[in-house]
């Protein structure tokens, strides 16, 4: 596969079941997700708020006319940091055909160039702590485990 | 002090030197932040950018006319959890003449009820690894350190 042909843009309406798929095919997001057809009204309900906000880009990695991955990059106005603009990365998924291809890191090297390009000083994420892969892959992006993601349900 | 006197509101433009001179009074924020007078036009451009985003609450503790504490709430729609609403905290300071007086935690148990209000499933924030008094704090108002918060500076 040439990397040449994975265009990266942001997700449309249809592209929903797709990136829903990604997101319930994975070891913790099967528990949370409901990959149906029709999909959950909620999910569309929650993609227009993204889709109609700036600081939203719920974007896809396509190859071959196919969503191969997701992620949604949120630009958030802070006063702290000298009233920096952070970045920051949700909801990461490749699909499971298309891994240890260096798919992951362009996805993840493009959306830092997209960050830098709106003026972010800082590009934030969380990973769970069993996900020992992913944070060995975000350390050799150049990301610093320097914080502890703290998450209170209240449901 | 009686409890009853902490008024909790949204911030006002007249309150940014108040937070700044919070954010800059730390180990951490003492580094970056710059508590002049005037303050950097870059704060009150942030603070514009946030006080017209229903999905951002900046936050403000008031008592007897003095703003003694902080925090930034942010409403983040998602994909994620079948298209589910998260509250994320960030930059919460409180005045270091008012700590160990239970503020902290009446302020945190503030912004988790208005996060249910709003309908979000999930709080969350991340704290430096460093600040294992945080810790403890938000264990003890039941956030579970789940995940590793990690960042990527692009300065």
């Amino acid at each position: 596969m040439s990397r040449k042909e994975i265009a990266f843009r942001l997700a449309a309406r249809p592209d929903l079941p797709s990136i829903v798929r990604m997101l319930a095919d994975d070891e913790l997001g099967s528990q949370r997700e409901r990959n149906e057809d029709p999909l959950p009204q909620a999910y569309y309900a929650a993609f227009e708020q993204i889709d109609i906000d700036p600081n939203h880009e719920l974007v896809v990695a396509e190859w071959n006319g196919e969503v191969i991955g997701t992620l949604h990059l949120i630009f958030l106005p802070s006063v702290s940091f000298q009233g920096g603009l952070r970045a920051q990365i949700e909801s990461v998924r490749l699909d499971k055909n298309y891994r240890n291809q260096g798919i992951g890191k362009e996805m993840l090297k493009w959306t830092i160039e997209r960050a830098r390009e709106r003026g972010a000083h800082i590009v934030q994420l969380t990973t769970h702590q069993s996900r020992e892969d992913a944070h060995r892959f975000y350390e050799r992006l150049g990301f610093k485990a320097s914080h502890l993601g703290m998450k209170l349900s209240l449901k």
